[in-house]
């Protein structure tokens, strides 16, 4: 299943999250998570459409990583429907990169990666490629998509892990492990790293609901590392900080503001509070794909609000009275003087912000 | 069932929380809602601890009625087992009023309420009562227990009633309503009096996760209501003060400090830090028997930690893996310099609550 099984064997996360199979996208199916590793195969767009709509895939850059196996995808079933012809190719192909682009507002990797793969088809056909070169052209910008998604996540990792003690405790919220990007991780590929460079390291980690994704997948990926990991449920971080158990709060994001607001999953925005309430150095780990120049501040980020029955049930047991309401907003956006300092595959951005984004903004900015 | 069913007729809660029948205690088991109301039978104070423990009866008040009624049992099963010499019985009898303190540290009405039924008890026995008067009175003083509770939270939710605005919006965390006390409600019960006060509010209530009070307690008993009720996350609390949408927080409180600290449900540390972040006024709704005079500051509040499995599952289904620990601190104390003002039975108490809290304190002081 697994098309370049050897770039995997010297990750922490042993498998991958997101790749290609006899002309399919395969996946990890991270909802059956912890109870079952699982792969969904995605034989068309739509398919994997649902499967990131449905969190199957998730976390910002394992959703980038998807869309660009997506476009190597959806171009093969528009030569099914459309014949060789590219030109005739593009209109069928524009509709899958929409339908993709459509799946998750938030994660601004995913309009990297549809922008960076789809542009890359349109140069090519536009350039007189035949069909099955923008075929072979589109899944080795993918798989490139994913080499480069590990090798920033451990440079990151590396950066970061240079700001934590040997013996330290780390409190994370969601997963921004293995499973959120191409294989390594940002928030927890840093404690991957940190191991790596020898020190020993403890985890908190908020179940995160609605979804319990740290319940469910940061703890199982740093179980299976042998890592020490201790589930609370999200409000009981407020006490882990103020009891002076925690080294970092460390967090991913979804999209960062050119003035460095951050958005990320709901919840975090309380807890660069209260980390900031008891001195807890409050990182965030992302790569410079997550930086978005077009948005000034964390007010022009869009929101998502998700289905509220993932409030209302977990999984087939409901907890809420027929009768009540309920309300699920996906993502809060923290605002930049909450935050540390930000940990990327350039190195660590401390403030003032202003000047140590610049870069990372400039380079966004110059992207297709 | 109900041994009062008069006084119940004209609560907003139409039915006894906690109650006697038949020489048993018996209890809404809330461990069951909101898909079934069923009643539990406690006739013995095994039964009644392990009601307790398990939250089948929770919420402070609701434990001090428990509590009360409790030690009529126990008084009655010490008479099966001494006979009716009053002297004989007294070791059995103080057992089971030690078997009943240990059940739950942190909620201080069931201390309030062992030590004013266990004190009759004793100065009856001191005295010369015989059994049956000693029996009569402890069923008696439970009645008044109760009765009393529910006078004092319809006086705290008149009080605070006048706090909200027609067409205000209140957030509240975890249940301090009507099954968390003897029928009324506390925080919950300011909800109900505005109502009555000819007031149109809408709740939002915090899920509350490990057990989910919220989502399951507090959204069941005013959708019950006809009370326009939202359930969110906890972490979600935080976007929904930012977003202005709350008029007031009000939570209750299981023990609160001379100082005013106050401990409560787990989350409700971080929700007050950000509603003063927010500049949302944060009350305490509380009776006094919630004031301990006897802990100078929240520091001295012992904190209940609780199974880790409340963390590790959602009834059957287990949401961590395997080999991950959990945490699971029941409680937290929010500090008094973020709370706006105590709402109880006597008023509302402003801030400078050195001054404002003096006449409460010595009151509970006075108190066997």
């Amino acid at each position: 299943m697994n098309e370049s099984a050897a770039d995997m064997t010297s990750l922490p996360f042993p498998f991958p999250v997101v790749t290609w199979d006899e002309g399919e996208v395969v996946l990890i199916d991270q909802t059956l998570l912890p109870d079952q590793l699982a792969w969904r195969r995605c034989a068309t767009v739509a398919q994997l459409c649902r499967a990131i709509v449905e969190l199957a895939v998730r976390g910002a850059p394992a959703i980038g990583v998807a869309a660009a196996y997506g476009l190597a995808l959806a171009w093969n079933l528009a030569r099914q429907e459309a014949g060789e012809e590219p030109e005739r190719m593009l209109p069928a192909f524009r509709r899958y990169r929409a339908d993709l682009a459509a799946t998750r507002p938030t994660a601004v990797n995913l309009f990297w990666a549809l922008d960076r793969c789809g542009g890359l088809a349109e140069t090519m056909v536009a350039g007189g490629s035949d069909a099955a070169a923008v075929s072979a052209a589109l899944l080795a910008e993918a798989r490139a998509v994913r080499d480069e998604d590990v090798a920033m996540c451990r440079a990151l990792g590396q950066a970061g892990a240079e700001l934590l003690p040997d013996f330290g405790t780390v409190l994370t919220h969601c997963n921004a492990g293995g499973l959120a990007t191409g294989g390594y991780g940002t928030a927890v590929g840093v404690v991957y790293a940190a191991r790596e460079a020898g020190k020993t390291l403890r985890v908190f980690a908020d179940e995160t609901r609605p979804l319990l994704q740290g319940a469910r997948l940061t703890a199982w990926e740093l179980v299976n590392q042998g890592i020490d990991v201790t589930v609370l449920c999200d409000a009981a971080a407020a006490t882990v900080l103020r009891q002076g158990k925690i080294d970092a709060v460390i967090t991913g994001a979804d999209r960062i503001a050119a003035n460095g607001d951050a958005a990320n999953k709901i919840g975090t925005y309380p807890l660069a509070v209260m980390a900031h309430r008891h001195d807890v150095p409050f990182y965030v780990a992302a790569p410079a794909s997550t930086f978005d120049p077009d948005t000034a501040t964390g007010d022009g980020i869009r929101i998502e609000e998700r289905d509220p029955q993932e409030v209302h049930q977990w999984r087939e047991t409901r907890t809420t009275p027929v009768g009540a309401g309920a309300w699920n907003p996906a993502f809060d956006v923290t605002p930049s003087e909450l935050i540390t300092a930000f940990i990327t595959e350039h190195g660590v951005l401390r403030r003032p912000f202003d000047s140590s984004l610049a870069t990372i903004l400039a380079a966004a900015a110059r992207k297709p």
